[in-house]
């Protein structure tokens, strides 16, 4: 697929601390794999940091000093204000962005893909269509630039991607020979990729990971102990799959063996900010919107948002499923019930 | 299955601190269940504790001051330090001690054991046969007493089963009657109990996931990273399915998705002494003989000896299959390698 004559041109549209660790990786692999050509656009979004352009540190220092300080990216990669510039003459774009940015980008880059170009989302989020159905982020820039997607998913966090730490993702991808290619750009000792064919699966893995992480925040602030938590991780892993499983019935179960699965639950259910605010929502009685506004410098939440988002699907379709754990973080974020009463879902299949 | 004429009784064959986490449960559950004789034995190995016997400590105060102090046990439970007398006339009896004792128990109740009596094991280890071949404890209790096993595994930390925090269990049994009935004595609306008949799975479960903690606690000893630590977690449940399905061909995929799969190997692998021994192992350079003796108030650690195990059987098949995980753990524990080594896990299948 990658001949030394093709030269494929790789953009990363996103330039935060996860974009920034990935066109590290990216800027490396293109160097010294044949088929690719050595120059790599970043889409930043220019900002100004201590009275300079983002754009221009990045090209001038080699570093995103704002969103991944300490960590040198390749020369070869290049920051681009311009999204329509970065993006053009790409044949492979990595789409990196925080996903309520991803319409207004696509609307932005609609008819100025380079033909034959192909996409790859690293956004970890979901979003209904105007009928109320779910869309996958990847089906929305998918439809709207018609570019074949694929996702890379994983118990990634960026920093310690960065740092070179040991680490695997998942790339779901439909089709196996631009799998292979996709791998290539993303591969390296520390990095181990492996790809499958249940891309719906692995990106919805993505999202519905931080409800769980919700509910292990919550149950972090009251302290209810290991085993509790390790139950509702549980049961959080095993409602995914009965959501995912009811939305892709062609989903299979061995994805959740993956990175992108059972990994990336672990990570986000001990790590990550779904749980720690769930967990300070708990503490300080604060609510979402405050404690998001104080502790997470301009962020957003995920977990809320889409518990919301499968509640509101779920509903339509009158509950065919039973997700008690998703209903209760959807009830504890928007509709002021206990965080106690997450404790119920170990009574909704009676024992005796 | 159970009338209230029959009457069945209980007897706990162990009373360490899960055994008499779980004498308090099934104490409480036959005083309110029909079918159930009110007299639960509980055999205690007698050792002197501030002077009188435990098992007199028991009995008059209710409380196991040795192994589960500040819970009270219901008063129904009674410890017998004669262990032939505690169990000969039961109908069901629940084998809680550590793994390395059973063959000797064994032996002494050969015989006095009540005709149509069952066995449930809560005891996590594995041993091999005279012909070098895996035993599990279920199967070495059924071939010397020649009765019915059942085995109960998960997510179960003693101490906070006690306290009444909510958590599951998984109860692995051929038998879907006898599935039911245990399943009567130890559920309760804190302690949440699923019956699957993948009974080697869930046991095998159990002890493996001992291997995976050391793993872990050899990367937190290295301070890997969340990422790495996700990663290795996750490599660790494919190759005990793996090991699994290799051994027990007929083992089911679903159970993993159980409180003794993922949920266990999450507490045990953040929580869990193998993990905490094996963690310091790498920060102290100590052995891990030395560990044990200082760390564990003579508990013995259950993760080396199964890597061992393991390692000997795969060895006999000349590794048909691949668990790098696993073998790296022996290595470690037992031949002297670097902790560092273990990273070559991800290097095992090539990237590129």
């Amino acid at each position: 697929m990658a001949s030394s004559i093709e030269q494929l041109k790789v953009c990363l549209v996103g330039s935060g601390n996860w974009g920034s660790a990935v066109a590290k990786i990216i800027g490396n692999n293109v160097t010294r794999l044949e088929g690719f050509s050595r120059d790599v656009t970043m889409y930043v979004y220019e900002e100004i940091v201590d009275g300079e352009k983002l754009s221009e540190v990045i090209n001038s220092r080699h570093e995103n000093v704002k969103y991944l300080p300490g960590i040198k990216l390749p020369t070869n990669v290049r920051a681009e204000p311009d999204l329509v510039s970065s993006a053009s003459n790409a044949d492979i774009l990595v789409f990196v962005v925080p996903h309520q940015f991803v319409p207004g980008i696509c609307a932005k880059l609609k008819g100025s893909i380079k033909p034959g170009a192909v996409g790859v989302s690293l956004i970890k989020g979901l979003d209904a269509n105007v009928g109320g159905k779910l869309e996958l982020v990847s089906e929305t820039i998918a439809s709207s630039l018609q570019i074949p997607m694929s996702v890379l998913m994983g118990a990634n966090i960026a920093t310690e991607v960065a740092q070179e730490c040991h680490c695997e993702a998942t790339l779901g991808c439909k089709n196996s020979a631009q799998g292979s290619m996709l791998k290539r750009i993303f591969s390296t000792d520390y990095f181990k990729i492996e790809v499958v064919d249940d891309l719906e699966a692995v990106e919805m893995c993505g999202a519905l990971k931080n409800v769980v992480a919700c509910a292990a925040g919550f149950a972090d602030g009251m302290d209810l102990g290991s085993n509790t938590k390790a139950a509702i991780i549980r049961i959080g892993l095993v409602e995914m799959m009965s959501i995912i499983k009811s939305l892709f019935p062609d989903s299979k179960k061995k994805t959740y063996f993956q990175s992108c699965g059972v990994a990336d639950l672990i990570t986000t259910c001990f790590g990550g900010r779904n749980r720690r605010i769930s967990e300070a929502f708990v503490r300080t009685g604060k609510s979402l919107a405050v404690l998001e506004a104080e502790m997470l410098n301009g962020q957003k939440l995920q977990g809320p948002a889409t518990a919301q988002l499968i509640y509101k699907i779920l509903e339509k379709e009158a509950f065919k499923i039973e997700v008690p754990l998703f209903v209760k973080v959807y009830q504890i974020c928007f509709e002021g019930i206990s965080p106690r009463s997450l404790l119920e879902i170990f009574s909704i299949v009676s024992n005796l």
